[in-house]
């Protein structure tokens, strides 16, 4: 089966069928994202990548929406269209207002600028900064 | 003057120590760090960059310990050394544990390897992420 | 002529031409890949770029499959949407399976997490890495 | 404790010292390297990341040289220097040869180079990739 | 108000016309583009970004044309499908011609390749350089 | 040998020697850099590469330090160390006064923080830059 084709419940193998029942169980939804149905092409990837994430994004030293923003943080930096849009709505789900949306971008963009006026100068680390 | 030299209080112009006498008084610190040392070298930019990292950084719908944060996590994913070393320290500062530094990490990571999944297996946005 | 538009092999001067006729030779293809036609805008860059790409895909210590799922390893970790959907196809065309995709994608992921994890622990070289 | 100190196996947790074990069994060797003595301060982190990193990298439809190499482009092409340099050595140790490094740094520059021209020339993907 | 919709002039608020406003006399343009229609949601981001921008790109002791062409490198390194689109629209109207894009694409190209292969190689910096 | 040793004049090869000559007699200059005693591990990406940089770098419909300067702002977005302190010594060689310098990395921060504001609230295409 092409690798361009997302699998469908339906369609899936039992391997596949209890990933996806978690994911829906746990995330209380009717149906699992775009993701994780081109992930079922590989189910070991799919399992792992799940269980990994159901792990991470756990409520504990950090709360379930700055998770969700951290996340966010990072797929912006990389330009990922599908994991900009899923963790958008996500973090939306999690309570991200339009003013945190605001202030999470503005934050984004300065590291993102810093980052490299900090390569450009060659700026040394502070020994401050090393302990 | 080379731009690989620090520019010290003592060396600097006018222009210079008004930034660096801000950034001294904003952070309640003896002295600026390396970064900001550096950037003496174009005061343009030395100040509007610090003019905008104050207005970013403020707490508003974000406090400040979450907007340190979202900044480490946007220089780890870039690789940038120093703003990793300095945003690190900034966000001990603002009252980052070491179990929020790790699931910190373990966020990033995550969105790190599956941004890439997503881009590989080349996922289509889910329509209801488009609204 | 404006850049976005291909410049296919009718349209091509004698330079252009000679570089299609060589990419269709080589691969045994009918036309070009919209790469080569929009790369046609510069024809010293055309050249170049065609005979560096056959010099460094050719099977030499490293065979052909090798290759471009190098290729599309960097692709995907640079999110580069075309570079993805055409270094799949060659991938394919050299005998990559689902499941050879779906092991160089959960390698790619695990890379491109650890690199971070690394990143953001700061982790120094081990001595023995350096010999 | 500082984050910024390694973890030795005779300081860690029970736990640690699980992980650190099956590490030296897994790849007969007498120490761990730095990355899992940094990352054993998120002892939750550090066992989920060495349990993917032991399923992703055992030998399956690719062969444990190739995942190597795969990994070093990776980690060359996000520019992670801890990185590039423990997983130089570990293909080094699966087989990987001085020619067969120079061609997979060929291949990943080459990919870095037309990566960017693809999107600077705004190519649209072909039909044909689409399938 | 949804972030995924743009705000129009007649929709926006004061604080919003009158960047947009300044934004049109200082281009000389009929409307703003899309960019500056979605940071509407942030006004303060938009003013700074606004601002900044301004001051930024300003002939100094470089040309407008030539701040137009490095902020084309940055994007296509990024592969920002936007601004790649958006700039290469202002480098155009600065003066940027066919074979001035076509020697800044393959100048960008070959950056990115050498970078890669600096990194491979893990080439120490020439004494001469950290004068 | 190993790939970690940089290949000086006296031991290359006389196919190594004969790219070490052009590039000396090219530049002027009494030795090569790092860059080139490192490629030296693998002839043809050192023949190659030399070629490439020596028709791509060539003063054209741009000069050679507008040429420089993309390079840098390339290498800086990167992160690449070596790249950043290699093409900032022939930037200044070039011609790039501390003013030129300073506007530069303004634009080249700006710029990343603007293709992060572009991805984070996903602004669509206008259709007049699609033209």
């Amino acid at each position: 089966m092409s690798q361009r084709v997302p699998i469908d419940y339906g369609d899936a193998s039992a391997e596949v069928r209890a990933v996806f029942d978690d994911i829906k169980r746990s995330r209380n939804v009717a149906d699992v994202n775009n993701f994780w149905k081109y992930l079922a092409h590989d189910p070991v990837t799919l399992k792992r990548t799940w269980e990994s994430i159901k792990e991470v994004m756990a409520p504990g030293a950090l709360d379930a929406l700055t998770k969700e923003m951290i996340y966010l943080a990072v797929s912006v930096t990389n330009g990922c269209g599908y994991c900009i849009a899923s963790h958008n709505a996500a973090a939306r789900k999690a309570g991200m207002t339009d003013a945190m949306f605001g202030e999470l971008m503005a934050v984004v963009g300065m590291a993102n600028e810093t980052n490299r006026l900090a390569n450009g100068y060659r700026v040394p680390i502070d020994p401050a900064f090393e302990k």
